[in-house]
């Protein structure tokens, strides 16, 4: 059953497997103790730091293991603003970090920090020259991902290390989604990633921190792991860590060129098979083995689970899906369409066969879902109207408000406008982003005296 | 080789390996996606939770998965002083607990907060009484462990519940090393837990709090384990932890018994075995598994390596092993002697002959290093001296100030006093612990003018 969601955590390569099997035996005593057991997980425990770093490109000793790449992403941004505060308090973010910077960032800013996050444009990028100008005398720390988890678009890194390193400003790069792939470019002060994103283990982050950084770790000290990172060594499993990601390096190559293939494949024949969709993310300058395209009229949950039904294990920004209400940061930072929003991210061996059984079938699983929703079959011929057209999809979730939009456009004279009111989240994404995609001018928005948001949007074509 | 130190990390627990190895197939995704992958990992990870709850005694909506002991009695913590911080800003702690809740004592302390230690007899056990007198209208939060990582000796849990209930104050448990062998008694609010040391894998940590606990999560959020343990979750060892703990549980007391009876020997042997020794913890109100004793006229971490040589893996809270420069918290709250500490802990199927084989060796082992330390062989029989006597220890490590003061002890006339100077840390322990031992009189201490301490004793028998 094909599983399209590395991104999220990919299936245990079976390099992590035998190293871990081989280190339950040898490796779960505590390697701080002077004994023979603990002197053999020491070993253990330093082979894989120096490992990790030197896929990472550092010094073993500006590697420590977290028990998540997350718990790095904590542990790294706490502990430079902590040790730069007397040179300022700000953090400069893109807008399309991981949850794991943007929650960090927001408790730096409830305890008063000063956050600026840097926008991206409608391809997920920032702009080098544009995260340069956000850094300031006052900034004690700039983060920056290697490529975006969700569209997969590549950022200027090394670019903006320069900007950071000229300006005196640390940058951490958070490379969660790329290592697997290869050492981050540029002149990084700290990096983060996670082991199940590259095929280890769940329970290991990496977090690096250039020596030369002022770092002051947070929270109760703790001897382990140079005081980064409490708590006894969760060895095996970084032995696996380090092991596998030594691995997908090797093969990062080979696998990479081909798993970019496949997605080429995917970017160019869904929007010939599916119409009004939107593939989203940087083309050229992009993760190999990730590509994110959003449906028109199309409910993302329903469709995710329409795709496990046959078989295909993929995730969604849209909003309607599983516990959140909102459309992906990302998305909405890009500005591009989140309904019906679906992320393929290939794991390494991906069978060609099983892309064009999914080609096969996305059509066909579209086309259910947006009949079941009533969704136009095509965009409607203008007729005459009476009137300014209002569409009232109060109480009405995503994506019923851009259906209902389509519906009744046809009723819209040229140079008419239609307003929809909506108070759904999503519908201020994806209403614009429907005429982005139909070649119609979109408006505004305003506050609807009948609760909820009036968007207007007015025939041109 | 027969490995003694099951307190620090107990070698993996036969169903660990069989779970963990069954679960990184099934329990590799994401368990918050909802296809059927991360349906598998949710499930494995529910069930891992009502397994876990279930051995706590308590609801599995009440418990969370940490990356270790020490992540969960950090969040414990301060999950409870910041959720609690109009109530007060004390935090009572007993003087031996492990270093994680010391630790987060001394962060909460440097942020401005109370901390009050309190302090415990010569068995290591707090008195009740004296923890309900520490408790006052602004603790926010008590700390107690189950039973001492370093003695064994189990301390009176539930009255002290009992008096925080009274009082209004949540009572946090540690309950490292005694989960493994039974529920915890007594009305608890928190209990913390670490895997490792009851047979399961590295990187798994309990936390319990019970309903209707003032509960704040501190740094930033995440939707993962009820935003309790952010970070992707550590799923195939989170298995392999809650199935291992049942395990130990199904066998804890016959293996409690037979483990008891070990230790139980061990306890009445070493003092016949070897001459000036302390055996110390509670003899009955204790872990089955723990035993621990101190050897005058020795150096721990000589000891630890002779010991190692003889296929003996333990370890010491004395001071000069390994990192550390000074005693054990733990023995020093307890007054005892600290050096040549050794802390034998007998994981779940211990050899009987393993036991005895130690019991065999250990004499001699002593013998040996007393005798390249040139330790006194007897206590000296008293001559005729004149003047006070001054032993200028001066410089030297742990045990040589003991070592240097039973050397000239037979020198001191009955009534008089002998002066030791030391600046060793351990001295201030040891002196007064061999005066104990020896039914000699401590004076007390005083700066010496010399640089260290003066330590003066006078000799009553």
């Amino acid at each position: 059953m094909p599983y399209f969601d590395a991104a999220s955590a990919a299936p245990l390569h079976p390099v992590a497997r035998q190293a871990l099997l081989a280190s339950l035996d040898e490796g779960w005593a505590d390697p701080a103790r002077l004994y023979r057991e603990g002197r053999r997980a020491r070993l253990l425990l330093d082979a894989a730091r120096e490992a990790a770093a030197e896929a990472v490109g550092c010094r073993p000793d500006e590697l420590v293991f977290t028990p998540s790449g997350t718990r790095a992403v904590h542990a790294g941004i706490s502990g430079v603003l902590a040790a730069r505060r007397r040179v300022g308090n700000r953090l400069v973010v893109s807008a399309v970090e991981h949850s794991s910077v943007l929650h960090a960032a927001e408790t730096h800013a409830a305890a008063g920090g000063a956050v600026t996050e840097v926008p991206v444009g409608r391809s997920g990028a920032v702009d080098a020259a544009r995260f340069a100008a956000a850094l300031d005398s006052g900034t004690a720390l700039a983060c920056l991902q290697s490529a975006n988890h969700e569209v997969g678009t590549e950022q200027p890194v090394a670019e903006a290390a320069e900007a950071c390193r000229a300006a005196g400003v640390p940058l951490l790069v958070d490379a969660a989604q790329s290592l697997g792939w290869g050492q981050v470019d540029g002149d990084w002060s700290l990096l983060t990633a996670s082991a199940h994103k590259w095929g280890g283990p769940a329970g290991v982050g990496l977090l690096a921190v250039r020596k030369g950084v002022r770092f002051a770790p947070q929270g109760p000290s703790d001897e382990r792991e140079s005081g980064r990172a409490p708590g006894f060594e969760n060895l095996p499993a970084i032995v696996a860590a380090a092991a596998s990601l030594r691995a997908v390096r090797a093969e990062a190559e080979t696998e990479g060129t081909r798993l970019r293939a496949l997605v080429d494949r995917i970017r160019a024949r869904v929007p010939e098979l599916v119409p009004d969709v939107e593939v989203v993310g940087d083309p050229v300058r992009r993760l190999p083995h990730l590509v994110t395209f959003s449906c028109l009229y199309v409910d993302g949950e329903t469709l995710l689970h329409e795709l496990d039904r046959e078989g295909f294990s993929v995730s969604s920004g849209s909003s309607c899906t599983s516990s959140t209400l909102t459309p992906s940061h990302v998305l909405r930072a890009m500005g591009v369409l989140s309904e019906g929003n679906v992320r393929v991210s290939l794991p390494a061996g991906t069978a060609a066969e099983d892309v064009d059984r999914f080609l096969d079938v996305l059509p066909r699983v579209v086309a259910e879902v947006r009949e079941r929703l009533g969704a136009p079959a095509a965009a409607a011929a203008p007729t005459a109207a009476d009137g300014p057209l209002v569409v009232d999809a109060l109480g009405k979730r995503c994506p019923i408000p851009v259906i209902e939009l389509a519906k009744v456009f046809g009723e819209v004279p040229m140079g008419g406008t239609v307003t929809v009111l909506s108070d759904d989240e999503a519908a201020r994404l994806d209403i614009p982003a429907w005429c982005e995609m139909r070649g119609q001018e979109y408006v505004g928005e305003e506050p609807s005296p009948r609760g909820g948001t009036a968007y207007v949007v007015r025939r041109v074509t």
